[in-house]
């Protein structure tokens, strides 16, 4: 039987860059979604409450990729106090011709990273105003820095406003964000200001309570919300889904139990069963986001198996392409 | 970060052996079940009818077992056209505590044959009358072997019969058995007589129709069906569920839409919502199996992540132990 190939966290961030590229694999694979030929199973979820501890286990098969990749997604919340990173995890690719593992993506991580970030560029490619001059960011994290960078790929901005909870993260993101980018950056405290100024609007907290108001909303806006990925969380007041133009969900039936669509139908706000395109439909053209410069729109991210694929599909071309990684007799 | 440890499938034929260390640990396993202890969410499962593929993930966390196993097991039915094992797959060890991957096992499926065939022992350890002279098997494959050599380690039998539809392949498969527990084999080419002179028969096959009919039991009998793992899929007659004095199921929720069971309820011999005691129960005392050497039973084997998490922990702690495998930065 075929050798495996085995690649490292370190081969991976040498590889795999959050760029152009990345970010057209996964736009194909939301595009594949829009088919209804991508067979993608409910997430596989199991709670280990003894460690403060859960696992997620992702996977879709997309017509066209020559691979598909099984993701698994530990997060042990107790583990900043051993010193150890709380969310770890690995990706394993499959031939989707005769299901041999091709490829162990030791990845702790990244690679979750650099697809959750290149979705957000989608939703902003497809969905955010032609010109966007000031992009704002809520939560100061790793999502918060790659979101960013990552629309700036898709919206080249001049300025981006950074607010968070704590303030000296708040300026560490900003700084960050003013050195990867080369632009204006800098930390907004009013939340309302924030959204008030920016033409693109991303929340990336683990939040359980709206983060955005509804009465902060202006013409010619986006939001992108990711942080939300589980039943409790929450980053948009649900009264934002009355008064935008369009809402677009990463995958309906994912963002109806946890994403912001959830807290929505809970609220009363949105009817149970209610359909909206997914993200996929308009980037194929099988639907319309955002149809005026005027318009509001607000993409609903939760992660999805499709991106999984393709970013391991992607990595894997690439080492190839390297001759990177080591392999293993199977 | 700790290394991961990679061990292959040589590796594992090396030092994870189907004796009775390993019917030990899986036999914890399912007691722990017993105990309402153990995290087991359903399987995740996915179909690739382009390519006659299907994908299976279980997984299980075991309280005082210090890692769990994610287990994928593919099953790309065309392989054997292109010179390739149907069969595929691995399983990947966690640390229990901070869901570091600790060890990924590249067992190609090996790692479950033996898991699978140390239940049939763990079925037959608790369920099969004391005294077993002739043990049967239905089917001729690598769980006909392994499911003998297993059984026979609880129940040192003085002779097996072998059935299977293709006779070169039963003929092969006693002669396997003869050289490998050193007693009498031979081929039974009616299966009725088989059962007849049988005290313990295990059916193995992926059979869509019963091979097992309710007529052919008799008193102090003990049956493990291990081939039904999916809805579609059985070996036992349905009125059989009628005839005998104990039905023990792995896991009731999934014999209920994989197991025997499935089956049983469609055909309106069982009552939907029927409860029957476990395998994990009848071991730990919570339940009675077999009350009299004339009892009839029968064990529905439909494979537990459970299983996984204990073969997996086994196989590390072997290595461990040997120095065996390879080690990787993560």
């Amino acid at each position: 039987m075929p050798d495996i190939s085995i690649l490292t966290e370190a081969d991976l961030r040498a590889l795999v860059k959050l760029d152009l590229e990345a970010v057209d694999v996964v736009e194909s694979a939301f595009r594949a979604l829009a088919s209804g030929e991508v067979i993608m199973p409910p997430i596989l979820s199991m709670d280990i409450p003894a460690a403060n501890g859960e696992v997620d286990v992702k996977t879709a098969y997309i017509p066209g990729f020559d691979g598909f990749a099984i993701k698994v997604s530990p997060g042990f919340f107790d583990n900043p106090k051993l010193g150890l990173p709380s969310l770890n995890g690995l990706m394993i690719l499959f031939s989707a011709k005769t299901g041999l593992v091709e490829a162990l993506l030791l990845d702790n991580g990244y690679l979750t990273d650099v697809r959750t970030a290149a979705a957000g560029a989608v939703a902003a490619r497809h969905l955010a105003p032609e010109s966007v001059t000031t992009a704002g960011v809520i939560g100061t994290g790793v999502q918060a820095r790659l979101q960013i960078e990552a629309a700036h790929l898709v919206r080249p901005f001049e300025r981006v406003l950074v607010w968070g909870r704590d303030a000296g993260n708040a300026k560490k993101c900003a700084a960050d964000l003013a050195e990867s980018l080369g632009i204006e950056a800098r930390v907004e405290t009013d939340p309302a200001r924030l959204v008030g100024e920016s033409q693109l609007v991303v929340t990336t907290t683990p939040s359980r309570a709206p983060v955005i108001r509804a009465d902060w909303l202006h013409s010619g806006l986006h939001i992108t919300a990711m942080g939300s990925d589980q039943p409790g969380k929450v980053e948009i007041d649900p009264a934002v889904f009355g008064r935008v133009d369009a809402y677009v969900p990463d995958r309906l039936s994912q963002c109806r139990t946890q994403g912001e669509l959830r807290a929505a139908i809970e609220a009363g706000q949105v009817e149970v069963g209610t359909v909206f395109p997914e993200l996929g439909e308009v980037i194929a053209g099988q639907a319309q986001g955002r149809k005026f410069a005027s318009d509001i729109t607000f993409a609903d991210l939760t992660g999805t198996g499709a991106q999984d694929t393709a970013i391991a599909t992607h990595a894997v071309a690439l080492a190839v392409t390297a001759g990177a990684g080591s392999r293993i007799a199977s």
